[in-house]
């Protein structure tokens, strides 16, 4: 078989947030792994953070008006789309790709291993940091989880360390 | 940038073994990342496990006589020699793109950190099983490390899991 018959049609889906190494991973998939004029779909999906429970040092939570929690939802759905708009524009840009974009509330572990298992895609690009020996131990969870997790392919894309 | 301006002369480092997970990480990658008529070079590395050391129970080494050490390093040659042609094999079957073997002694972890960083590479293509919680716990190791320690992006391909 043909290397190019086996790629038509994938569900790739890249993990965008609103660090720059997701930028740089979904900009390195688009040149690396898309082919020009396929027919892969590109899913961008953004995990939005789940409503923060304020607490007070009594440990009661605190209430919020409704006015307030509705000022924080449209932030938070702002945001969002700020992200995926973005991440449209850099697609548009660089491949001229078929894209589809989702924002689902979540951890972005659960949300990303969830969403690539309902909708069966072929691969899940990851950005992650190019951190030193001590941060690498901590941070990273993210690509790790999924790498560990997911089915699929996983593509982790690291933004070299800045010096 | 169009995409395929950015694909030329791109160096992909294959981790190839024994096992049937590099055989299948292997195939994906050159379905789905390697372009045919590329200018790519795969590189296929096979990490040769490093002599043995037998301990009897007492705790002393043992001492094989140089036959016997010969006839071993000649095994230890001819399964890289096997493995990399394989993988070669696959390659000229599916994808005739520039193929590269290297066979380096040592811990596969490390070999595939050393070589990557040396030859500077654009990717590393590692396959891994698709275990259960408990097994995925204590293996995958080899993906992790390299997952965590390298620089350039890295793919992971699983073998799905025969229930």
């Amino acid at each position: 078989m043909a290397a190019s018959t086996a790629r038509t049609e994938r569900k790739i889906l890249v993990a965008v947030d609103e660090g720059e190494e997701s930028t740089y991973a979904l900009s390195w998939c688009l040149k690396n792994v898309v082919t020009e004029n396929s027919k892969d779909t590109l899913i961008l999906l953004y995990a939005q953070p789940p409503r923060t429970v304020y607490t007070g040092l009594d440990g009661t939570g605190y209430l919020f008006s409704s006015d307030i929690l509705a000022t924080m939802d449209r932030y938070s759905n702002e945001m969002a789309n700020c992200v995926t708009e973005k991440a449209k524009r850099i697609c548009k840009e660089l491949n001229n790709v078929k894209v589809e974009t989702r924002a689902e509330p979540g951890d972005p572990r659960d949300v990303i291993c969830q969403v690539a298992e309902k909708l069966g895609v072929d691969l899940v690009v990851i950005g992650s940091h190019g951190y030193g020996p001590i941060k690498r131990a901590f941070l990273g969870s993210v690509s790790n989880h999924c790498a560990k997790n997911l089915k699929c392919p996983v593509l982790i894309v690291k933004k070299a360390q800045i010096k």
